[in-house]
């Protein structure tokens, strides 16, 4: 099999912010010839398929400025420098939900948009939730509108274009198989 | 209800490339206090879910500048500017496999980053495939393998970490979940 790999020659940082960075790196390519590539670094995330012992879903309603628009998603978070997933979903569940979870599962982990970034979304499933006494401070930029609901009405929320991203849409596919898989027993 | 939105103050362009362009927002946060985001604006993209009549998906092996790895995807590609996404489709599910299909239907689309980023991805069911007589251009920095799998042989590429992205493990759940149902008929 031929190497598909692609070698960096030169590398230039456009930008360096607080959520993302940009470089643009030239390239040779399998066949020797040269390309750009942009590419977008990204900390990486966390997603939190949150689910109550009646199986309602814990979403969060949220403006979305690249979009101009209120979506509802997943609670999700951005991973602090040093911290494990792990951590981090719990903390992001917690601050954005007013949610704790006793029951943490990794269900998957997927890049984004490998296109043109290098985000990872660590996804987990959280049980075993209960409502914790003093509620945890968002950060100052985040304003969320939290919501439970039924996985049907999750459904409807797709269906409608409120769900409308990717971890989320994953996130919903995902308990639907669980619920097809244990009729099927 | 309150209002989640956040108004632009000021806006930057930081960046434009051939994919994407970058800018800076100054925004009035719902508070009324003021905040920074970096937004990626992305043409869009579309992905295909190719399925052989004999239940193999097509899937494509790729390096990935942004993961500096070769991962397994489903075909996929960039909106170009006017283009329907269904045209888009089976012009990236020609261009990449060398199959063309005769039916192709609209599975769902979502944002892949909607924190950062504008890109959305169109995912199509291609069906009742052939191969091409002549086949067509790849871009010419584009290099892909070609490969036919087993829903069975795509859960171990997930498992294994060979496939990686958001599009790719939401079309192999997509055929999971549409398995389970028909299992239970």
């Amino acid at each position: 099999m031929k190497s598909l790999e692609e070698k960096t020659i030169a590398k230039e940082q456009i930008f360096s912010g607080k959520v993302i960075d940009l470089y643009v790196e030239d390239v040779e390519l399998p066949n020797g010839k040269t390309s750009k590539r942009e590419i977008v670094k990204h900390p990486g995330a966390v997603a939190i398929l949150a689910v109550t012992d009646e199986g309602k879903i814990i979403m969060v309603k949220q403006f979305r400025k690249p979009l101009e628009r209120t979506i509802v998603e997943i609670p999700a978070g951005k991973l602090e420098k040093g911290e494990e997933p792990e951590y981090t979903a719990l903390r992001e569940l917690e601050e954005e939900t007013g949610y704790t979870a006793k029951k943490l599962t990794k269900i998957t982990a997927f890049y984004t948009s490998p296109g043109f970034a290098d985000e990872i979304v660590h996804v987990f499933l959280a049980e075993e939730l209960s409502v914790l006494e003093e509620k945890r401070e968002l950060d100052e930029d985040e304003f969320v509108e939290v919501m439970e609901v039924t996985l049907e009405d999750a459904l409807k929320l797709v269906e409608s274009r409120e769900v409308y991203d990717a971890k989320t849409a994953f996130a919903i596919q995902y308990l639907q198989l669980k619920e097809a898989l244990q009729a099927q027993k």
